[in-house]
């Protein structure tokens, strides 16, 4: 069937819904090259007023997932559950987490992204652990799956190009902030890992993408929509990204804290929120409520199984698991500067947008996209919101290697804090649940 | 100074204002090649959405009338009026109008357009006059203007490039449906005319653009606005379409209808359009009432002036001027079909777009711009809205050569006629002025 673009663009442009054949006929002739991006970006910035059905999505979302190739994990014997995080700082948490599920016997396919902007990627993370690589081998991810119980890599070329190209024209073209185009960014590529159910933690403040619970509401609805209507049960998760989550913010210094988390020894944020994502997937996997999940999940870290499947992940991808076992050994920047509290008080914001930016100055991220990142820079958070701090202690500690970069990343983030005389309190770390 | 188009966009679609140098930067880097489509295409929807604040529009127009030449005559010592339509079925009101006004000693620089869908064009109905051209040497522009008083040609290349570059881009992306968008189209072509004053015809109903008199209103007023922060005075009219203008729909017999108006036959509406607009553009000329502009007209009517200076600028234009002396001598299609009433009662409709779709269909149109018009070919309309019709008597008279064509016109312009068992009354004329 072909279709007029012209009038189908004109007819978003009206309100009127698309049918699930124009849809995926757009999706189709625009990845065959027979669609010029001046027509796609017409339609996607008229996409952008006027939204899209749930049926319209669930075409638009399908339609990109069958761009390329689908995964299929049809082999493995286990339940297939990933989690995806919409990016925040100091955001490791996918870090301890796949182990902790993989090590209750669900297969964790989880396909990572780098950093962008001021959000830092698990991809970045994990590569500070020496030889530790994100490419592996189409041919071993099923076997690995089964064995270890989780894979972490890299979006393959071969995945989802529709995508790819459509993200390149959005960032082009102002296109970027909509909803339905998110979601079937997210949500296409997650589907064709051949998921039987996905988490999202949808992040909400600052240092997020989506700065109230509002748009971070519609986001996660209509992603748990996308998810039921292509029959892969979704979880997703409101959590708080006004401040930094645990105290790591950087990459090798992030693997010291996912490290400790699987130890028991994590900051309590972070642990809470990956103690809370794991039985939330194991809840995906079948299991029948969440405090039978949260004892197996605690049961994976105290018998320091979680612990050794992340030893072992890291062996079977190319890592050197002495820094797993040893993770002070990981090289950290040799200087170190201490932001003081100028004064007495309440902490009453520690902005991770703030700091995130200047950790991208500091080396820690990537303001471009070939940019290099620094694995050994990055910020210790000595003071979260809520916290009582004296005049001349430490607010964080900057590990860094360069003197100019450190004054740029400090321009920044010495206005992250501020100190308030009335006492304060941090802010909930869970805002919602969607189902 | 350079800006970031994706920046530009992101503020546009956020419903934030762009500076004149802003949107002057996009016009001039489009027109350099310098911009992509897509990025242009996507900028244009968001306008399409979020409008144009009066100062954009004005610097938006101002850009575009600047990037090409812009017509020089100063040398002209009289006012230079135009005419401007939105476009119409049987709407010839250009070709009696110019030259009253021209015989009233105003200048008027006259660039039409040819006709595309259901709407004719004024250059094709001109060039049913044996000879007749259009191209005009732009030397002898200013002397015609100056002897004649008037010239009727069409757009030069050289005039707002970027106008043509820009439509064909909405065109093709669903963005020809903007305010904004269609009255600087308009005015820019018409500001480069070097004009002191333009009126404006609006149309309105369902052989128009503009379906409803809030949307013209909005139209109208957009451009009169324009024409304000350029300092040319404008004058819009907003006249009904809903059924044909006259008794001629096609080009050689609106040509004929048009020097009846210029001997003082012609049908009632035209004539009344004609005066009324002339007398405006004698105000926009400097006159002071319309009663002293109306008597102006109607002399130049009556002493036969107005004829002449027609028979004057066809012999100019390269036309033979025997056939405005002798109109019945141009060539009409040797065949005629009689459209009958099916039943005796008042017409409540006489659809201006079924007839005007149907005279494409006739070949005295264009469906595609490529399309060749055949000059004799047309309807002749019997029965307008208000008039009382018996069985079998005429609604209208078809001059046809193909019988094929004609069938497929018949098809559509059959359902053009409505005829009630209760009386009905002719729409209103002239539905609003705005100054």
């Amino acid at each position: 069937m072909t279709y007029s673009m012209v009038e189908l663009i004109g007819r978003k442009r009206d309100g009127e819904s698309l049918t699930p054949d124009e849809l995926a006929w757009i999706i189709t002739q625009y990845t065959a090259d027979a669609l010029p991006d001046y027509q796609l970006s017409a339609f996607l910035m008229a996409v952008l007023f006027r939204g899209m059905s749930r049926v319209e999505l669930a075409a638009w979302t399908e339609a990109m997932l069958h761009s390329g190739d689908v995964l299929d994990l049809s082999t493995v014997g286990k339940a297939k559950i990933d989690k995806h995080s919409t990016g925040g700082v100091g955001d490791k948490i996918s870090i301890p987490l796949a182990p902790i599920v993989a090590a209750c016997g669900v297969a964790v396919p989880m396909m990572s992204g780098r950093g962008l902007g001021h959000t830092g990627g698990t991809l970045d993370k994990l590569e500070s652990i020496p030889g530790f690589s994100v490419d592996i081998d189409p041919d071993v991810f099923a076997g690995q799956l089964e064995d270890i119980g989780m894979v972490m890599v890299g979006q393959t070329e071969s995945l989802v190009p529709a995508d790819r190209r459509i993200y390149a024209l959005r960032d082009a073209t102002g296109t970027v902030p909509s909803v339905p185009l998110i979601s079937s960014s997210i949500m296409s590529k997650k589907l064709a890992e051949d998921l039987d159910g996905l988490l999202l933690d949808v992040k909400v403040g600052s240092g997020a993408f989506m700065k109230t619970t509002a748009d971070a509401t519609e986001l996660a609805t209509t992603m748990v929509d996308i998810g039921a209507s292509h029959d892969t049960p979704v979880t997703a998760i409101l959590t708080n990204m006004d401040q930094p989550l645990g105290e790591a913010v950087g990459n090798a210094n992030e693997i010291q804290e996912s490290v400790a988390v699987l130890r028991g020894e994590g900051p309590d944020d972070v642990t809470e929120l990956t103690i809370r994502f794991a039985s939330e997937m194991l809840m995906l996997a079948g299991e029948s409520d969440l405090l039978s999940a949260q004892a197996r999940v605690e049961k994976a870290l105290d018998s320091g199984t979680a612990f050794e499947t992340m030893v072992r992940l890291t062996e079977a991808q190319g890592g050197d698991p002495s820094y797993i076992e040893h993770p002070e050994r990981l090289e950290i920047a040799p200087y170190e500067h201490v932001i003081e509290a100028p004064h007495d008080g309440w902490v009453s914001s520690c902005d991770a947008f703030a700091i995130g930016t200047a950790g991208v100055r500091l080396g820690a991220g990537r303001a471009r996209k070939d940019d290099m990142v620094d694995p050994g820079v990055g910020f210790s958070i000595k003071a979260k919101i809520g916290t009582t701090v004296t005049k001349g202690e430490p607010l964080a500690v900057v590990s860094y290697r360069d003197r100019g970069k450190l004054d740029s990343a400090l321009a920044t983030a010495r206005d992250a804090w501020s100190i308030s005389e009335v006492p304060t309190t941090p802010p909930d770390l869970i805002l919602a649940t969607l189902r």
